[in-house]
């Protein structure tokens, strides 16, 4: 029998991933890793080939067309090991034949970069590194002739995000890792989305991965059984074990989407929660914005910094204080970071915001 | 706050993988869902980069070195997604470079082969494919100018086990993915040693590789930065997200696995157990082993069938009616497999027994 765990303090979770989860969905994870579906089994020790097992994978690959508003008609999902970083390599390793278009708006996307020329010709076609990734690419041009465009939806390190796409007439291929289902797309615009679970979709070990089926056709042949998109298609994303317990907890996260009202709700909260903050740290004095263009300001990654950094230990103190986790920027830039990932309620955006003008009075 | 689940009825799971796991590990799995290392958070929703997981990860890649008696400055341990299979690809993407040598013993040796083949020349040095894989091969020979030699430990489908590994005068690789840990073996023969988890390691979603440092030293450059075991080790396998949670898992079984007195202390139950299910089946009128070679019977993995297999219905009614579950042989082969990993029971296996009896008393 489980002993009756809880959390003794509501923590105020803004890790930046693998990033808050909802409790319910957290309560029912613990559940099935002591009995799972009525089996008297634990999920983690159960064969991935069970009916029960199959249910989990199906439902979860039906959840992704269900909340992008695609059908499998047009489009097929798996689920894989490895993250985004491995996708970085299987995008230009299926369909990179002639040359592939990137555009570099930060770290991730740069890594992208790095896999892709490592498999052919690559043409960075737009970049925001001139100004250390504080903006989004505009107005670009790309050629016809590329196989594909990548772009990264949402950087997370530097807190920038694509209102609108690119329109290209070639595949559009994106790294939608940190945004995922935070707000409405129109997704057939993609040819192929692929995202590291571990942000809106659930806990790290499961990476998602829709292709559209005419895109599909195009991936080169003679590729490694494990790398090639083509076998986890065919075989339903069972070729061999899945991440069992990751895409157990996905299927639940997105269960729980649909329960709230679907992407158009979510968006919402969303906006009013980036709203609050942003509002807060262009009001405050004693806090600045790291983003150039403001426009381009994401509503998932919120970066910010002091104006006197002299003041940092301070403004931990009283953060921590009320409970706040995660919200130290990246190490590669600094200063302070609040990710508002779906799970995130807004009570814990107003306590951070309690807390920055508690500290405006205290410290200006 | 947990509601109080459990398990109603004692399942006997002889499950060929995902396996049977310890209580005492599901019941640690599940709290840390809830509430990880009394931080108040879900070990699924904080960050990889926190001490609190840096050092699960540290004590996950110790326990293996600790496991196979071997030192960190021989040995590197990391944790990959993707299974076994990903890993059938990655052995001769990384060393591949003249030929290899690989022996076929079944599906999984197969896999392997297929995959080593797309990337360079490969000898089968020695097969039991005459034999339906009833077999181990012994007693062939392998050149000095292969870059390795690849083997199977234990064949989870045929019910096949190495005894005593081959001598040879090149690295020698091994797939230990169904019998890590199930007994002593000198570890220091091997160069490379990789399993999945989701037998006696762990759940499904995380892989084991412990390369000896003299064998990676020989590995090709210019690889993909995933397929590269250079860029996992030297980021002591945190080079992106790990399966954070498979990887907590399976710290717990090695922890779980210690604590009853290491690989010597299980061997003995686990030999024990075969024994026992072995007898039954050799003096048991109803029922033949499917393994030719008696001497090669593998202790994980116990197959056999019913002499007359009109009476499979009557069988199964008996089994199932015992709350034993999972042990169908695989769909290739049919017939029946009795999984005996670390964590199963003795007392399953005499169920196990028992059952077989009473059907011999109704049917002979």
């Amino acid at each position: 029998m489980l002993s009756n765990v809880s959390k003794k303090v509501k923590v105020h979770n803004f890790s930046a991933g693998p990033g808050i989860l909802p409790e319910e969905v957290l309560q029912e994870a613990a559940e099935a890793c002591i009995n799972f579906d009525n089996l008297n089994l634990s999920l983690l020790e159960i064969s991935h080939r069970s009916k029960n097992y199959e249910k989990v994978m199906e439902e979860a690959r039906q959840l992704v067309l269900d909340h992008f508003e695609v059908s499998a008609d047009e489009y097929d999902v798996i689920y894989l090991g490895g993250g985004a970083s491995l996708q970085f390599a299987m995008v230009p390793y299926n369909f990179l034949k002639n040359k592939a278009a990137y555009v570099n708006t930060g770290v991730w996307a740069s890594k992208a970069i790095k896999e892709a020329k490592l498999l052919g010709n690559v043409d960075v076609v737009a970049s925001s590194e001139d100004k250390k990734f504080g903006y989004i690419p505009k107005n670009f041009q790309v050629g016809n002739d590329y196989d594909y465009l990548h772009i990264t939806s949402n950087n997370t390190i530097y807190g920038t995000q694509y209102k609108t796409f690119p329109k290209v007439n070639v595949p559009l291929v994106c790294d939608m890792s940190s945004d995922i289902f935070s707000r409405k797309i129109d997704a057939k615009q993609f040819s192929l989305i692929y995202a590291g679970a571990q942000k809106n979709m659930g806990p790290a070990g499961a990476t998602m991965i829709m292709i559209r089926k005419d895109f599909l056709e195009k991936s080169k042949t003679g590729l490694l059984t494990m790398l090639d998109y083509k076998t986890h298609i065919k075989a339903g994303s069972m070729f061999n074990t899945p991440p069992v317990f990751p895409v157990y907890v996905v299927m639940l996260t997105l269960r729980w989407l649909k329960k709230m009202g679907g992407v158009s709700a979510i968006e919402k909260i969303n906006e009013e929660k980036a709203r609050l903050l942003y509002a807060e740290i262009d009001r405050n004095s004693m806090f600045e914005g790291t983003v150039i263009a403001k426009e381009d300001r994401s509503n998932m990654n919120v970066c910010f910094r002091l104006k006197n950094e002299a003041l940092e230990s301070e403004f931990d103190k009283l953060w921590k204080e009320a409970n706040i986790s995660g919200i130290r920027g990246h190490r590669d830039v600094g200063g302070y970071r609040a990710s508002l990932y779906n799970a995130l309620p807004i009570e814990s955006v107003k306590v951070l915001v309690e807390v920055m003008q508690e500290f405006e009075r205290k410290f200006a």
